[in-house]
């Protein structure tokens, strides 16, 4: 069972409401209290939204930061009502402020669960989906959701072996995303390969485009044909990694989170190059990525004083992302997709023998904006200004 | 003249070679020196890469950080030689190493012009282009794509008035950034609107779809009709009032590079989330990006004892995006198209008043990576390992 994504509604009433110079300090009805800043709660006014496209009306020009309450009482409606030094009246509805407060643990509550795993952990609880599950039932396509989300990868089983089932699926959550290869891509061995996918050669684990500003989010890749010998797939879980390199060797993961690694895809056409930091944050200081491909290393160019402290972390990570304990590793069957977050699972493969029978796989992307926006959609959220 | 992006091709041969502790330094025949460490030499061997996919075929674990050379020397092929304690032999040719030399001043060289500018200095040289030549001839397109890159925005003239005319000069530069609002959109005055741009209110300056992880890049926006009155368009230099800011109130431009602002898009069909801060500098440490989209504000959750220096800082960003002195005004004609970066430049519009004549546009996107990429396959840089 997931986390339910939605408080139930049921916001507690207001209890008691005071001012102090330039704060609001709010009593709710189960005994809690909520601190809010007089400038925050001008600035969410619920007048300064449009009536049709819930858009903010105003900048943050508008309103002086100083300003302050010369009022404030819960009126007849139930309603926090501020008389402002600017004239403005605001009058605020309990579930519209208790949804936006913004104290240390509501604020940590807001956050999505984080399911770390090595390969012994994920292995006794493979993540799996069904197929006709997730194309006709809204709350198996949520579970699948909120796995990829929460663990980062799914195995679908019973998938149709048919051409581009994959984009099927994937517009299940959105559009997809195109990149120099196109729309949808297909992973054979191929003579004259512009990629280390296209050869038959055994793949480091990595995760995909790394040379691009935003690497596709989510990665499909549909197992159509595999009859060759070889070509076991690996999946490693790259914040697991982080978390671990973090453990014992701080100084290397910060070095990680702070310097752009710079990485390259040039062919006949594109030639695409960023300098990514290979762990990276979101604002509210949780990993959001690793972005790991050596395949796509590009030429070194940090500052010279900076050289030896990023190649002693780059290779403090290299071995915790190449560690047999992190590397989960199975083979795909037809009929199987790959699921996976592709700015965090790495993943790769075994040499194959193309000699020993064929191995083709179809694949496409669709960005995390998506993902988590699906998410958003099947719990109703969107209907929340 | 734009100052040309490719190194001319003759590098100065080796001069001399001397090895130090865990360094190499070269001289060349032009007599500057360039440091290089041991580990970075090995890293950049050129016996590393796929000879058909030019990938690197080692990762960052495989060589020991604390590798030294045991010999150095300048071969009978003009190469530098050098004998490694693990064994291998790495040759370099002149003209791969000192491409890669990564002195400061070498760095600073290889960065692009910026090209900041005022409502003011803007004026009197207005960047534009003629879309036949854009369409028929590789030097126009270079100049043009170089102009965005340095100043941000170029007004295309003598546009066809066909629909979609705008995804045909995107192609020149490559496929197309697909959102939640298609592959393409329309600009008109629509009932019911989902997005302030489709009312005919005036529109703040602002930077579209702040809500998302990476906004898309340069923005396409052809005008087919306008014979409303009012309806101006607004242009800001993003980069230069972040700059302005820097130099007036440092302790808010620095707020503003670290903190994340939440931004939202909602409706019917999605609920696209991001929090990104409203400057962005790249891993060189140059401005990369302004996120500022008032009207897609969404409630601010950072950490309470933040609340107060963020809505100064934005408070004082807002006033130099504001300032007349910033905001490049004029009226779009049907067949001109602006072409601007929309992770720098700010765009808006007056109100117009619908009932004077109609007011059509139509944009779609293309993302910064794909606009690099261009410039570097026609200067000829995909060639180059």
């Amino acid at each position: 069972m997931h986390k339910p994504d939605t408080t139930n509604g049921t916001a507690p009433p207001f209890a008691a409401v005071t001012s102090e110079d330039d704060t609001v300090l709010v009593r709710w009805a189960d005994g809690a209290e909520s601190l809010f800043h007089c400038i925050w709660l001008r600035d969410h006014c619920p007048s300064g939204l449009h009536p049709s496209t819930r858009e903010r009306l105003w900048d943050w020009g508008t309103i002086d930061p100083g300003i302050r309450a010369n009022s404030t009482c819960l009126n007849a409606s139930d309603e926090l009502e501020i008389s402002w030094t600017d004239g403005h009246v605001s009058r605020f509805a309990s579930d519209y402020l208790h949804r936006r407060r913004y104290d240390d643990e509501a604020r940590r509550d807001r956050l999505p669960p984080l399911d770390l795993w090595s390969s012994d952990s994920i292995r006794r609880r493979l993540p799996e989906a069904d197929y006709h599950a997730v194309m006709s039932d809204d709350a198996s396509l949520l579970d699948y959701h909120l796995t990829v989300r929460n663990t980062g990868f799914v195995i679908m089983r019973n998938v149709p072996i048919r051409d581009w089932v994959c984009e099927e699926v994937a517009r299940r959550t959105a559009f997809t995303r195109e990149t120099n290869f196109g729309r949808n891509f297909e992973v054979i061995s191929r003579p004259n390969p512009n990629n280390q996918a296209y050869t038959h050669d055994a793949l480091l684990a990595h995760t995909d485009l790394a040379n691009r500003e935003m690497p596709p989010g989510v990665q499909f890749l549909h197992c159509l044909e595999f009859g060759a010998t070889g070509g076991e797939s690996l999946l490693v879980d790259g914040f697991h990694a982080a978390e671990q390199l973090r453990a014992v060797d701080p100084q290397a993961w910060e070095v990680l989170t702070r310097v752009g690694l710079p990485f390259r895809f040039h062919d006949a056409d594109c030639d695409v190059r960023w300098k990514g930091t290979p762990i990276a944050l979101d604002a509210d200081g949780r990993y959001h990525e690793v972005r790991y491909n050596p395949g796509l290393g590009a030429a070194l160019d940090v500052p010279a004083t900076q050289v030896k402290q990023v190649y002693r972390a780059l290779h403090a990570f290299a071995a915790r992302l190449k560690d047999p304990a992190n590397v989960l590793q199975f083979k795909l069957q037809a009929g199987d997709m790959m699921v996976f977050n592709n700015r965090r699972v790495l993943h790769g493969r075994a040499a194959f023998d193309p000699n020993t029978g064929p191995r083709k796989l179809q694949g496409c992307y669709v960005d995390l904006d998506e993902w988590l926006s699906r998410i958003r959609v099947l719990t109703g959220q969107h209907h929340q200004d």
